[in-house]
């Protein structure tokens, strides 16, 4: 059997609605498994199921276990999302930090798991103690305190985002393609030809500044070969003569 | 005036909780500007107060503005956080890609903001189309609704990370040290001598392979000088024989 990500844990639970939350945010991220270990409200749960906005409907069924050492049996690796613990000389890693760690762990063929404590205590030292390692998501010191709902979404986005090859940064140009450098030049061309006979260059010595600046300018715009056109319509209407 | 962080904006929303959640998120986060446009329940908000654990009385009061324009009026680059937009050639950030960008803006001295629209409706086309660029965050396609608390959370994280250094892994070693490689090859020696005088190697020609199998196996424990300690301590335990 191969595993595809992480299963989510949650260790006494203690409101459904907070276990729904986290299960939106785990189906919003693309994982599925969800386990609990002795639920305080009993499993199922009505509460869970209208917070999840439907995603409970959408995973496998939700295994309930009595301890955290049977719910974590057959997985190879355990994270423990708590805050750094004083005593233990385990690994402590970011969110992005062990959902890398996961994806590698993943990929030759261990199963594991993020371990996530109650809404009130968070996890027990023996707990911690049974996992590998330890998350603890930095936030702001002087207030650090996040729901179940939100750690999870934090630590399974980190997830998705070692599935996920979206460009940082993208330019959807539509019907249109982003402009050559031909189309470029012709415009700048163009243009300064327009200016030039609309007296724009007042002392000639400044001219080759000004129109490098003005070149500068409009290529920091990524114009598509549309905008090109357009642009050429704008100069066309200002002057009132069609491109040469 | 320096800008330290970006401006979050809610346009139209709806609940006070949902305010709250997001003011919470903020605070989790470090960011402390909130603006409201035409929020529909009015401001200020007792739910917004109840469901901000405390985030929005440390923060400062929270500025309601009736239209888009005058709330991004004194910004130099607005992002709006919506689903990918189809007919506008707009550069489209991940989050990550998007607190990135606005560090270095804000590096040098730009005010940013990232707009949120309402719960019901998203943002407008207009409202899109004032901001400089877009926001979408990469979820399950066939799952990928996220509430206003856990859309500003997501974005305000991958903030706080531009601000942050801690190491992704990091393995606090408490009152002891990381064991240095004498410690670790003195280790290995003793325990090399006990098992050859426990018969443990039972073909000599496979003891070279055996003993490096050993050290690649405790090599990977990262042992403290402590744990050092406690290891010759055990093999003292098992053989009888106190260290060399």
């Amino acid at each position: 059997m191969t595993h595809t990500a992480p299963t989510i844990i949650l260790i006494n639970p203690q409101m459904g609605e907070n276990i729904g939350a986290a299960a939106r945010a785990m189906l919003n991220c693309g994982l599925t498994e969800l386990r609990l270990v002795n639920p305080r409200d009993g499993w199922p749960s009505e509460q869970a199921n209208a917070m999840s906005s439907g995603a409970l409907a959408k995973m496998p069924p939700v295994k309930v276990y009595e301890t955290t050492k049977e719910a974590i049996a057959d997985c190879h690796y355990t994270y423990a999302t708590t805050a750094r613990p004083r005593d233990m000389v385990k690994p402590v890693f970011t969110p992005q930090g062990a959902t890398e760690d996961a994806h590698s762990r993943i990929n030759q063929g261990e199963k594991v798991a993020f371990l996530f404590g109650g809404e009130r205590a968070g996890l027990s030292n023996d707990d911690v103690a049974l996992a590998q390692s330890v998350i603890t998501i930095p936030l702001n010191p002087d207030f650090s305190s996040l729901n179940l709902g939100q750690a999870v979404l934090l630590t399974t986005y980190e997830w998705s985002k070692t599935q996920d090859n979206t460009a940082l940064r993208d330019l959807p140009t539509g019907k249109s393609a982003i402009a050559t450098m031909a189309e470029l030049t012709n415009l700048y061309k163009r243009l300064e030809t327009a200016l030039e006979e609309n007296h724009f260059f007042r002392v000639e010595e400044m001219r080759p500044t000004i129109v490098r600046n003005i070149q500068n300018m409009l290529s920091r715009a990524d114009m598509t070969s549309q905008e090109i056109s357009t642009f050429h319509g704008i100069i066309t209407a200002l002057t009132g003569k069609k491109t040469p």
